[in-house]
């Protein structure tokens, strides 16, 4: 198949309506939302999204990256608009290095309990805000082993672009759920998958991770940057785990990692087992 | 003391130019080099900046922010140059939220055989380009008990805004130097101080991390993002060692961590003696 090349120039064409304003969260996630799509960005996150089969709506790119993506433009069933610099960045609100971007189809996440089945070890975000924080947490969740990552009702959303693109589409590599409810959410997990559920905290006389037992299954749950887990959760938890900190640190207030860092360590001590 | 209260509402006034521009990497640069200067931003950074020596040559603040800071205001032997948002928006170039801009000296920096006398466990950064990670690998080096880093002659500035404000001030707790040779720097470390050189390398083939003897005092040498350690000196080092991947992700092309993510996990496993 010919890629169907339509040049366009006018940054308010209808037809761009998918990339406007790709740095405007608030707008991007009721756009998004609304009409199931998001954006990749980038040859290596496009050729990942479209591996894991998701359709793509459109691309727009500029005219030179036409020639070095030409079997991936042919490959989709998809319009390819065409624009200079200035039209992309005056449609998406930036300048793209990338190459191209393309607008692509979400498809339905599989329930927590279809995405669990058979996972070892498995991460569980709670309400993290921070789109990068939670492609750095993909990132490393892909490459130390971790079989599946469950998301709060509120945590961040590992579609959207920044996310996507930080995770270096690793977005696409791990399985991943969002709980239909906050409160019940972890029993289920417990309950029905037998799950042991570790809570990460900062507090210092929680059990080190490193000695934490592990056991068959086990559930390592992360919270929102800045305010951790939420004590209802923390109460929930099997276990409170923590990363041991140096004590001169403690004594100078430097006393905590960020979550990107935590959950490195966090995934690289589950698979010691 | 009481405070200096400068009011200012001309963004070209000259007693601004310390914060001109401060997302301008080029120009700051060599701006703070040829002015011996670095700015740090919100009340914390400040406090702990000032607390670690650094003369404060100014703030710029707007007048709410004034009566919160007043005790740190009035201990400086420095003007406060007071705007509003807009002016101070103007001057920086980007919206300041986080109450206070200062303008501190930088103090020489210590030779390296300074730093690492006593050191046990220290970081060797090459060449990091990116602000926000070096600022990253402070604060995990603060967290989890580095006694120092020593950067190689062209690695990302620490004082840095960015890098400061993303270590959460840890870049003023951790001890740091300067390789004045790339050529020599790591053989000087090794013979002078006594180090055994781990390098961090992705190479699967090397030891486990976990596994690697640790000495007496350990050097653990970080790469760049994205091209790791120059060839030189993976040569130059006793032993690399890795991060075991996950066989799953290797075989998923998701083989690696970031330079954060595997900072993290290297200081940690370092503690472990």
């Amino acid at each position: 198949m010919a890629a169907r090349l339509v040049p366009v120039s006018d940054p308010a064409d209808p037809r761009l309506a998918d990339y406007v304003r790709l740095r405007d969260v608030n707008l991007r996630k009721s756009l998004e939302a609304e009409h199931g799509l998001f954006i990749a960005e980038g040859e290596k996150v496009i050729r990942r999204a479209a591996g894991t089969g998701h359709p793509v709506r459109s691309f727009l790119t500029a005219r030179r990256w036409v020639e070095p993506l030409a079997d991936l433009l042919d490959a989709a069933d998809a319009p390819v608009y065409v624009a200079d610099d200035a039209t992309v960045e005056a449609v998406a609100g930036f300048q793209v290095h990338r190459g191209a971007l393309a607008s692509m189809e979400r498809l339905p996440l599989p329930p927590v309990e279809d995405v669990v089945a058979g996972a070892r070890r498995i991460l569980v975000l709670e309400d993290l805000v921070d789109h990068a924080n939670v492609g750095s947490i993909f990132r490393c969740a892909a490459a130390l082993g971790i079989d599946a990552v469950v998301l709060s009702p509120r945590c961040a959303d590992p579609l959207y672009r920044r996310a996507i693109k930080v995770s270096m589409g690793a977005v696409f590599a791990v399985p991943y759920a969002r709980m239909s409810g906050w409160r019940d959410g972890l029993g289920a997990l417990r309950s029905a998958a037998g799950f042991t559920l570790l809570a990460l905290t900062p507090d210092q006389s929680a059990v080190p991770l490193d000695k934490a037992p592990l056991g068959e299954r086990v559930a390592l749950m992360l919270g929102a940057e800045g305010d951790g887990l939420s004590s209802r959760w923390l109460a929930e938890a099997d276990e409170p785990v923590c990363i041991p900190m140096s004590g001169a640190a403690m004594a100078n207030g430097v006393d905590s990692l960020n979550v990107v860092a935590a959950s490195a360590i966090a995934c690289h001590a589950l698979m010691r087992s």
